[in-house]
């Protein structure tokens, strides 16, 4: 299975082309051969040289040469001959199983879920469990990689197929050294080299992102945003952040942190956050702030299922108050709402600034009731300009659990067949 | 000096390529030979073949199979010999100015700038003039087209040798069709066919994009914003608008509407606007709402200089606001700053969202002192988060009055350049 990887790095070097420490990086020789890679992956079919030929712009020969090259290091395999179109039959092209496996790490602030993919876009296996990235990265990433090799074991492979590595975290990433940078909820993993961390088990390169930005790249190539080019995808959980696909991709910004939307100002009056300003979203509509409103209305008795948890377990989380709501509960209807309308606002400007074509909320607040994604709406579709919004749906998450590990092996796959 | 034209365009034609009217567009045969004229005309030099084919990563013997075809087609012509590196010396290429000529208009609401530019990116003529384009499409583009006219003939040329022609417009464009979508201050121009409206006088193909775009087009590509791959152009003048560049390329969302920030809400109790909403940016901090202002002000008696002004000529303007706080006017220096606060603000939330590396802010009012562009900076250092402020600029555009001309010769000459 790992016979061809040699051939290719030896190509690469050969080529003045390969300048990455474990030398099998990137997996192909040149464009051309990254473009037909991603194109066989994103149609996620069996794909014909004709049509490559067509999407590439680049002449048959030509294509004919990379696909024979391509084939020979073991990335792409025939898989059955396409419909006649009058001539001779053209075989199809898919990615091998054998091409090599993704591993994909979504840490979230209280989760860690991990999977394996195929180079293909194949998701074999997926497993999550709570985890807390407050234990700091050699205890958090010491459980990642002995999940790994969980999974791996049970689908019969090791470490050694492992082509690429995605990695999410719920921080900003300085995206050219994949490194994190002052993590506001990640104490202990500031400048910490995650890359590194894989390279006592794995030759394979790391690609880590911000667990948001990982999340929008989940949903666009195989989510609900697929096939638009313009994504907004925002995740309302413990903190609120945004992840902008634009012109079909990813949009960093200069320093990575594009789309850190939950410190963007929702009411000049309202309380002071954890940043030292006023009033930031995060801190007026995510499920801290959920919570926290709820406890205020268990103790003031306002409502009495609200009043009923507390007194029986003595916290309330944002689920609480979903559940309370779908109960009748009035004012956990009220602060759902709000939560909506303040999201709503924020959202209202970034259609302006960046005209969407679909909105997809995700993260575990965006689950507890449709009166958050209607209040959401409504507060965008009142407060936008109608060119905006006129066909602008706003939509939950499709991936849900899986955006994160889903947009992971994107992130891994996509980065691995680039030639630079 | 239109020998080559035909050539190219018989190339088309058997390659299966061109598939527009006019049989000219694109000027280039495949996406080599685009990439190959983009990389010579953003170089603004003389460019090495061996240069070429290291940026563009493509065979040594493809380069210069095709730079001998643009050659052959008039595109690109010898300039000397490149430096000594060990062997042969390469000769070096430019864009000739016989490969043609780019006519750039660019419309504000109250002026009319037409500029005539050579494929390679230099700036030959340009002249601007008051106009409003409340006139409607047939007067403005009638006389876009004598100003054009007189142009080419200054220069002995013309129409024959403009090779694309680039249009801004002070309102939202559909960016597939060119046209203009429901313009709020351009009555008469929802719908016009305004590429249509050079078909009678020329065979170039017509760019439209919105007014600020293209200025930050211009920005990005000959201005301030020079090599940044993130940057935010904020025009401040009769509206306020946004052009963003993200990762390198014109942001354009999906119904060609991104960075239109004029009604973003700045303050939710702030006067109706014209879109019907409340506190829209365009309704605080505009030149409109600088005057209105300044009239009360004036009225009130509050700043002797506004009402002396004022008293004088019936009316007052930004500029008039501008020129009374140079002067000290306490008044009219708190109306500027009022502004700059609200636009600040604004670009804040826009910081947070796009992480831009500079933000350059453009327009009649950007120009009417030091204290709004004070005040713009310090809401958005305050508001915004550090990581996405320690290293950006907030500076005045460089190319002032010529920014909406060279950004809509970018717009036209990268446009004829692209293979689709």
């Amino acid at each position: 299975m790992t016979q061809w990887k040699k051939s290719i790095y030896t190509g690469h070097v050969s080529d003045g082309v390969a300048e990455v420490a474990d030398g099998r990086y990137p997996l192909v020789e040149n464009r051309v051969q990254a473009e037909i890679m991603c194109h066989v992956r994103a149609m996620n079919r069996p794909v014909s040289r004709s049509e490559i030929t067509e999407v590439l712009g680049v002449s048959r020969s030509k294509i004919s040469l990379e696909v024979g090259r391509l084939i020979g290091a073991g990335l792409l395999a025939g898989d059955g001959l396409a419909k006649s179109e009058g001539g001779r039959r053209s075989s199809l092209l898919r990615i091998p199983r054998s091409a090599g496996l993704i591993a994909a790490v979504d840490l979230g602030a209280t989760s860690t879920d991990v999977a394996l993919s195929t180079l293909g876009g194949e998701l074999l296996i997926h497993r999550g469990e709570p985890g807390d990235v407050k234990d700091g990265p050699q205890r958090v990433l010491g459980r990642v990689k002995e999940l790994l090799s969980e999974l791996l074991a049970e689908q019969g492979a090791d470490a050694r197929d492992v082509v690429a590595i995605g990695v999410g975290v719920p921080g900003p990433v300085e995206h050219a050294s994949g490194v994190l940078r002052s993590p506001p909820i990640m104490p202990g993993w500031d400048g910490f080299p995650i890359r590194a961390a894989f390279a006592d088990g794995y030759e394979a390169p790391v690609f880590v992102d911000n667990d948001v930005n990982v999340m929008a790249l989940g949903e666009h190539r195989d989510g609900v945003g697929k096939g638009e080019d313009n994504v907004l995808f925002v995740k309302i959980g413990t903190g609120i952040g945004g992840g902008i696909i634009a012109d079909g991709h990813l949009q960093r910004g200069s320093q990575g942190c594009a789309g850190d939307i939950g410190h963007i100002c929702a009411d000049p009056e309202g309380p002071v956050c954890s940043c030292g300003n006023r009033g930031c979203l995060e801190a007026m509509a995510a499920a801290p702030a959920i919570a926290a409103k709820a406890e205020r209305c268990a103790k003031e008795g306002l409502s009495p299922i609200l009043q009923g948890v507390f007194e029986e377990r003595g916290v309330l989380t944002a689920r609480d108050v979903g559940e309370a709501a779908s109960r009748g509960d009035y004012h956990a209807l009220q602060i759902i709402k709000e939560s909506g309308r303040l999201v709503g606002q924020v959202l209202a400007t970034l259609v302006s600034t960046l005209n969407p074509s679909i909105i997809v909320v995700g993260g575990g607040v965006a689950n507890i009731g449709h009166s958050l994604l209607a209040e959401i709406r409504g507060a965008v579709y009142r407060r936008s300009l109608p060119l905006a919004t006129r066909n602008l749906p706003i939509v939950p998450s499709e991936l849900d659990q899986i955006a994160g590990v889903t947009g992971a092996s994107v992130l891994a796959a996509e980065g691995v067949l680039q030639t630079s």
